[in-house]
């Protein structure tokens, strides 16, 4: 299902041919009523995910200032235990981060195994954002598309299952976001003036999505593009590639410990 | 409402005195509509606590095998945004932890302001189970009760809120648990046979549980004794102080950055 929004390897990418707008013909109570299920199912799979502590599961979230990032983290990832899941903001990196190589914080907050680690934001944007305002020469930033594939397919060697979203809003939609946020007392303190030099770039950020999303899609973490104009089919999108993807492991609880079996308690 | 199981400092402590089944008078179907409400207000809370970033939440829950602190998590902690709570369960320190102070990685996992950071374990186990079989020498445990009133006091004064809960349960209503673990393909995995060698030492964790609540209740960060043989008592007891807690914070969300209010997105 939506099987299409996930990319494959090789294949010529165009944000433009996507529908930020899409809903794939679904209503919004089903696709409620779906979710409510999928939170379910994520929930059973989270706890034999942990028991059986085989893989770790890193998702990365990347999008465009308003984009749904933190509503996705809360109204999916939200249906997690909190035990075996953790949530990390990638910001402006520190002095300390930008005397390193740009993966080393990355590295740092890959999720250990039975674990689930939420990236909001992520080493994408050292070729999205660094790029477009020019923070590193570009022969630097060209470099980093090969780093970082190596770099994952080293992970998914070492059992670590990486699911990336880019959640894509249309530009109209993000104006309307930014204005609600603005109208709303408990959201205008989010507001960055910063936001708006960024959308000025909207057309030089799309590009680099573009070659992201086409020379970073690999067979072990390929991408998928989520229409995500309409919050409630976002969700669904995201909520389903992860059931599907942990539900398609076959994970077994373990057997006990030895000796185990045979204690009474007294 | 609950407020006698919050101690008081320099209250002589006897757990012993403490009705582990205790429902102080609630029905089951009553406290779960309240832990729902509590719940819903828990959003809100987290939503204004993480907004204003003035405060950092730290709770800390400490129990016997079987206590309770998974299900706390997942009942009452499970209603945060994963966005700005973690959970750190601390085990057995490594080898680089145990080269360093006791309260070093404990430090470390103090969540940020505007989080929420729960402790399953915490650095009580250095005077709890170090204690009880005697892994440094006594001399060094009892200095530790001083230690971590004043590491405590400082969080304190830097806006880190420390909230303490004992799960406090009955030994037989860990042999119950223990029970239904091993009669449960899901949950035989997680016995291990080194929690016998706890239960058969009860008495000498109760005595060190004693000298804890007693020695470090102190006015910045009391503990409080959660009656828990009864699940949904419990997670009653603990959403109510998390809630009451941050309510009383009266927080405010934050004005908007100078001239944001005067933006026009086109």
């Amino acid at each position: 299902m939506f099987k299409h929004l996930t990319l494959s390897p090789g294949v010529n990418v165009k944000l433009k041919d996507f529908d930020p707008g899409d809903t794939h013909g679904w209503e919004e109570a089903d696709a409620k009523r779906e979710l409510e299920e999928l939170r379910e199912k994520m929930e059973k799979l989270q706890d034999v995910f942990y028991a059986s502590g085989k893989y770790a599961l890193l998702i990365v979230l990347q999008a465009m200032d308003a984009g749904g990032k933190d509503g996705t983290v809360k109204h999916v990832m939200g249906g997690f235990n909190p035990s075996g899941c953790s949530v990390i903001s990638f910001k402006a990196p520190s002095p300390e981060e930008l005397s390193h190589d740009f993966l080393w914080r990355v590295h740092k907050a890959v999720p250990p195994r039975g674990h689930i680690g939420i990236f909001n934001r992520s080493h994408y944007e050292d070729v999205l954002v660094v790029r477009v305002l020019n923070l590193v020469p570009e022969k630097v930033w060209r470099e980093r598309y090969d780093q970082i594939n190596t770099f994952e397919k080293m992970l998914c060697e070492n059992n670590v299952i990486v699911l990336k979203f880019f959640l894509h809003i249309s530009k109209k939609e993000q104006a309307d976001r930014f204005r609600d946020r603005l109208a709303d007392p408990k959201k205008i303190w989010k507001f960055n003036p910063g936001d708006l030099e960024m959308r000025e770039k909207w057309g030089d950020f799309m590009e680099a999505y573009d070659d992201v999303l086409e020379r970073c899609t690999t067979a072990h973490a390929p991408w998928t593009i989520v229409p995500a104009d309409v919050k409630w089919f976002r969700n669904l999108v995201v909520a389903r590639r992860i059931v599907e993807t942990v539900d398609a492991l076959d994970l077994k609880y373990p057997p006990p410990a030895p000796g185990v079996e045979k204690i009474e308690i007294v």
